[in-house]
């Protein structure tokens, strides 16, 4: 028993997915390269000094990691607000209406082709620990698991600021460079580079076929910088 | 029985969340109202025309939306084939290793407690059908659904629109105003009680207190404009 607990446990961790710090970090820096590059090439069609270019892109690195951050920070705190009462609301079902959970565990398992004779023993055995049993609900009814305390915190935070070092590196060509055209050549250089390779490294650690991944992250990255150039252009005309 | 299920049913719909349509809605105008305008308002900090600010919010909203949609859509697609390899491996395993992946099936139930002959009784009649069994454990083992083929496809031209309709609010300030300064304003006051009604909407529809959400999103998007602004204002000054 004890080697086939290793060995179930080693074969889970091949299906384990990268880690939510990986995770974050991908989730913020794939947003941070991606549009204030797109903003920065925008107006590198539209406006005639580099200054405008890299406020522009400062005001949005500052919007976009607050909106990303924070907005991931509070979204985590409503997922724990919401885990706790759906908790609550499983412990209440169980004291007050127990046949009728009982009954959903039953249902959960019909579904697979057991037996009821089997389904009874189920909720019999399950139902003597009430906290085993509401365990069993919130994971498998409602399929919630239980967030993590610090995660949401930690998560904003990663998110934040992996988007401010995304987002700064197709920036810092407009520093070096004396017209928007002149920066834009080389921060889309730059960031196709970066994209690809951190697309390649994403797909890498989330276990996807590399070089598909790092082409479609890339794919984003110009389709968006693209797009931005050519509508502002095309609004710089009209107004 | 029957009456019983239907009442487990409608239970069931209670913890419903809102839709897959409400929550993308919900994603695109969440960060469309809150970037652009913070970006805007940032801009108004730093430059004098309101053609420059129009600008880079167009060229901000075409980039995220694209980023967000296109982003949104090629994530679906890796989830799909994700989970057609994990699938095709479960479907492998439960050939090829018929006995570990029963182990797992007893693990899974030895925590909750219930007894070596019940966990027995459930793997032996869980294995008749290799189908139920291999969704079985994609459902409790890897805690994997099975997405939607169109889901990916209309969830991307969902969240890309409503980003393009959430970015649109902030900007139509700066049309109709003669200075920066003047479309911020107008644009603040005009964002805050949209972000103010938007994060009341959204709160009603995933089931969370409104006036407490709507006070976050809020909050999220007048952070990120006060910020953008500020620091804006202090890279103008410097460059």
């Amino acid at each position: 028993m004890n080697k086939m607990t290793i060995e179930v446990g080693k074969h889970k961790e091949e299906h384990l997915r990268s880690s939510d710090f990986i995770t974050d970090i991908v989730i913020g820096m794939s947003d941070g390269l991606t549009v204030p590059f797109a903003l920065s090439a925008g107006l590198s069609g539209a406006v005639h000094s580099n200054s405008v270019v890299i406020t522009a892109g400062i005001a949005e690195i500052v919007a976009g990691s607050i909106a990303m951050g924070l907005g991931g920070y509070l979204a985590g705190k409503t997922e724990q607000e919401h885990f706790q009462s759906e908790l609550k609301r499983e412990y209440d079902e169980v004291e007050t209406i127990p046949d009728r959970e009982k009954e959903e565990v039953k249902l959960i398992f019909a579904q697979y082709g057991l037996k009821e004779l089997t389904q009874i023993a189920i909720v019999e055995e399950l139902s003597k620990d009430k906290n085993k049993w509401v365990d069993f609900m919130m994971k498998y009814e409602l399929g919630m698991e239980k967030p993590d305390i610090n995660r949401a915190r930690n998560s904003a935070a990663t998110i934040g600021i992996s988007y401010i070092i995304g987002g700064l590196i197709p920036l810092t060509a407009y520093f070096f460079t004396q017209t928007p055209y002149e920066g834009l050549v080389f921060s889309a250089i730059l960031t196709i580079i970066c994209l690809f390779l951190f697309g390649y490294f994403k797909s890498k650690v989330t276990g996807q076929p590399p070089l598909k991944g790092a082409l479609k992250v890339t794919l984003i990255g110009i389709t968006a910088a693209a797009a931005a150039f050519w509508v502002a252009k095309l609004f710089n005309n009209i107004i």
